[in-house]
């Protein structure tokens, strides 16, 4: 049986920008597109050009290879000819290979946003689409507001979608542009719609997730017969965000009951490649990737109870829908106050470290894990401290340095200019092989300041640490008010391209600092000495 | 046309235990199931007596009123009879109003995990399920993996559905326990079930999000006729999550869809009350509330392009797919570097604080609000700081006080016993009235040291901010790495049950502390004088 082909179709730049807190550049469009273009998505929608610099200048050159460059923007204004109007000008003149207009399909919005009749409405749609396959571009009708539209006047929805269709787009998109439809009504509307004349072939979905289900939305209309889907990398987006593509792909892809029937043009390579492309956007954002994020997420094959990590460790097909392999993620065996013991050797093996079940170090490692997590440790993202952790507590660390006391200071001042200054130093004191060393140095904040002042100087040790570098630096408050506990996460990286991660708690947020840059050093140490780090940090 | 009853079960507090970094103690699953019997949920399922000492404790007594008290826990043991079982027993004798048994109904599982027979399992189930109903309490049976169990046998897994039903379960619920099940799978299974002489009203649904679609398949389920549905609060869970219910139950009770058909049995005025369900959910595990959720979000009402805000201004329903006052959230019109002057002077205008439009401050204001979001202020969770900087710039701040400099210092050393002591102090001159007041002030750590010496002595304002608490203090890293911008936010209350944010920016975080923990204080002394705060804090 042949698979039917479903284009993907990325709006991540266009759609996507409207998400609070999030503003692409010019570098960050072309770095975005350049990954989705690798990636293979079919057609990358990259902006408004002419509606603002940023996107004029982004499409002042075809930055695709593979994917279609697609340029969005408004049908023409009624009372101007297509050939008269500005903005419909800019989206053709562009380096776009297709141009995706949006037109209203909700009557009450022509009247109401627009205040021309349904009629003219109608023509603006067929002459701007007629305009731009007239250009030799591909033209897609974005149809905004479609399901409520229908739901409101049916005839005057399916006539805006047939303008577009017979005046030759190659897409009809319908726009779930509140994001309250339900999989039920869609898949219903869109029957009716390729009833009456236009083809699945032809049509186009483009949900929001205003509850919480968009990529169930997508895939009801392709079930329904639309062969485009739309969304953005991690659902990016408005309000509650556009179809996650992250979790469609895969669904797609990977589940019989969509594989079976559809062919998304992604090879199983590929596929594999899409947790790093998710980690990788976040990481363009600035944003903590979701552990929980389905396919990707760092928890999306984790498992906890003791009970359940048995029969994992034994045949993952009894709990697992997918392979983590399959979209290059991998399954975690968590650390965690609730593992049995075969969680604790399984995890201390993936890192190169073998103890016997009857250890009674193990237990005493465990008892510390417990007890530690109860106050605020996570071990689960700090590899690096939990694998100093059990190497201690199995008594296997030597003895490289000892911190014998810091003093970090934050002074705020008029300075001689008379102007307020803030500045930031920290003294240090470290024992390294019976002799004393103190460095002081200044920073941007406390912190950096102790961080400099603990690596400035570490005797016989110091060429070997001069590679390491902190990559990040995060903070979370616990318990919240004034009984807060801190809890710092460290991410260090060196030369070998290697990266990891400590952590630190306490009530003094310097003092949690002071803990993960302390093992953060040991453990580049040890790593040097290859007795860490054996496994490949994630 | 009188509406079917759809029954709400929470298991926050037991496969939501499952969640990575979650872990309640017997004081947290108190809050959390009176906050679940307050708002009106049917089934609180509290965890596993007799499994760990949490658990066991907790259900020493009855912990709701209104809500089914359930426990969770294993049928018999093979081999054991059903009143020699221990597991059972003490579910048994807790003072749970309901049991909620687990059994295998893969054949595949019965086999490898139980090392049973596919005939033992039918009994366990059904001697387990008559024990429950002898003892008078209700018995729900959950049948997990029931989809893949009935997709690998569907006759066992029926079968094993059968056999509670016919034992005397109130519930048989279809657990989708590795989240891979699709809408329309689950939908044609429920319906065979039914057919095959289980009635939907005896029929749950427990999905999971491992595809995104959790909340999809529980409605799916719904439609296809059962009439429980299981989750928890903010979709916490393994892996991806279970199905959330603040998504699932303004979806069944406000989308006609559902609404036309179903009843939740909560009043509209009870459903108002679901954002502040979830948000202080959040708080208790310390978690940022996600911006994005379905319409508890921050941003789940929140526009961000001018132009879109005017005509909503005019007509919400244009773009709104419900409003957000029937859960209890707030439209928001965002203070954002793309917000049009509409934007701010509502804003403004929700805070008490009329401007013309016309007004030169009024673009001054913007220009600073955009200056300062692009290099890391957050205006939208600091609405505190936002009311002051509006009244700096428009010219009506009062000099309360300068705080002329500081100095904070955290310090570590070996003390006088030989141990090991991190010891915090603040040192800070302000001036009051043309008078210099210094103080000095040890603490935790360095914030709360800067925090106590700033209100140590204001001099005439001191008695104003005796009630003055430091109630929450948020640090998030912006940019990363070693070009670190720290952000800081803080929450404040006061006496009368107020509560305030304020924000912090710098790449020093003494210093971000430090302007939050002022712009507090003035927020405070601005509020005695009935200068701010005069709109309801969120």
């Amino acid at each position: 049986m042949s698979k039917e082909r479903i284009y993907l179709f990325d709006t991540t730049l266009r759609d996507g920008q409207q998400t609070p807190g999030v503003d692409f550049s010019l570098e960050d469009k072309i770095a975005v597109s350049a990954l989705l273009d690798n990636f293979g998505i079919d057609y990358v929608e990259g902006g408004y050009p002419g509606a603002n610099p940023t996107d004029t200048a982004f499409f002042a050159k075809k930055r695709t290879g593979h994917s279609s460059f697609t340029a969005f923007g408004m049908t023409k204004r009624a009372g101007v000819s297509a050939s008269n109007d500005p903005g419909l000008a800019a989206l053709i003149q562009s380096k776009a290979d297709a141009v995706c207009l949006v037109a209203k399909s909700w009557d009450y919005h022509v009247k109401v946003a627009l205040n021309i009749t349904n009629e003219d409405n109608l023509a603006s749609i067929r002459e701007s689409v007629e305009a731009v396959v007239r250009s030799g571009k591909e033209a897609l009708l974005d149809c905004e507001h479609f399901f409520d539209g229908y739901k409101a006047n049916p005839d005057y929805a399916i006539a805006c979608a047939r303008a577009a269709y017979e005046a030759g787009a190659r897409w009809v998109v319908l726009c779930d542009t509140n994001g309250g439809a339900q999989p039920g009504e869609i898949a219903g509307i869109v029957k009716t719609l390729i009833a009456a004349g236009i083809p699945g072939d032809h049509l186009g979905i483009h949900a929001h997730n205003d509850t919480g289900q968009a990529v169930a939305n997508s895939l009801a209309a392709i079930e329904a017969g639309v062969r485009q889907v739309q969304g953005t990398l991690n659902g990016i987006g408005e309000r509650c965000g556009n179809a996650n593509l992250i979790t469609l792909i895969p669904t797609l892809a990977l589940k019989p009951y969509f594989a079976e029937r559809f062919d998304t043009g992604l090879s199983q390579d590929k596929l594999k490649e899409i947790t790093a492309l998710s980690h990788a956007f976040d990481e363009m954002l600035n944003r903590s990737p979701g552990a929980q994020s389905p396919y990707v997420g760092a928890s999306a094959f984790a498992t906890k109870a003791g009970i359940h990590a048995s029969a994992i460790l034994k045949d993952p097909r009894t709990y697992e829908h997918v392979t983590p392999e399959s979209v290059g993620n991998y399954r975690k065996v968590m650390v965690s106050d609730q593992g049995g013991k075969s969680n604790f050797v399984d995890a201390l093996a993936r890192r190169g470290i073998t103890v016997s079940r009857d250890d009674p170090k193990l237990d005493r490692l465990i008892e510390i894990v417990k007890e530690r997590e109860a106050t605020g440790y996570a071990y689960e993202g700090a590899d690096a401290s939990f694998e100093l952790l059990a190497h201690r507590t199995l008594g296997r660390v030597p003895d490289f340095f000892e911190v014998v006391s810091f003093r970090v200071m934050v002074e705020r001042r008029f300075d001689a200019r008379g102007e307020l200054r803030t500045v930031s130093e920290a003294v240090v004191k470290i024992m390294v092989d019976g002799a004393e060393h103190m460095s002081v140095a200044e920073g941007h904040g406390p912190v950096n300041a102790l961080d400099i002042a603990m690596r400035k100087d570490l005797g016989a040790y110091q060429a070997e640490i001069a590679d390491l570098e902190l990559a990040d630096y995060k903070v979370r408050i616990l318990n919240g008010g004034t009984e807060a506990i801190t809890r710092v996460l460290i991410e260090s990286s060196d030369g070998t391209g290697a990266r990891w991660w400590t952590v630190g708690v306490s009530d003094n947020i310097i003092d949690a600092s002071f803990q993960a840059l302390q093992d953060s050093i040991v453990y580049k140490l040890m790593k040097n000495r290859d007795l860490a780090g054996r496994v490949a940090a994630e």
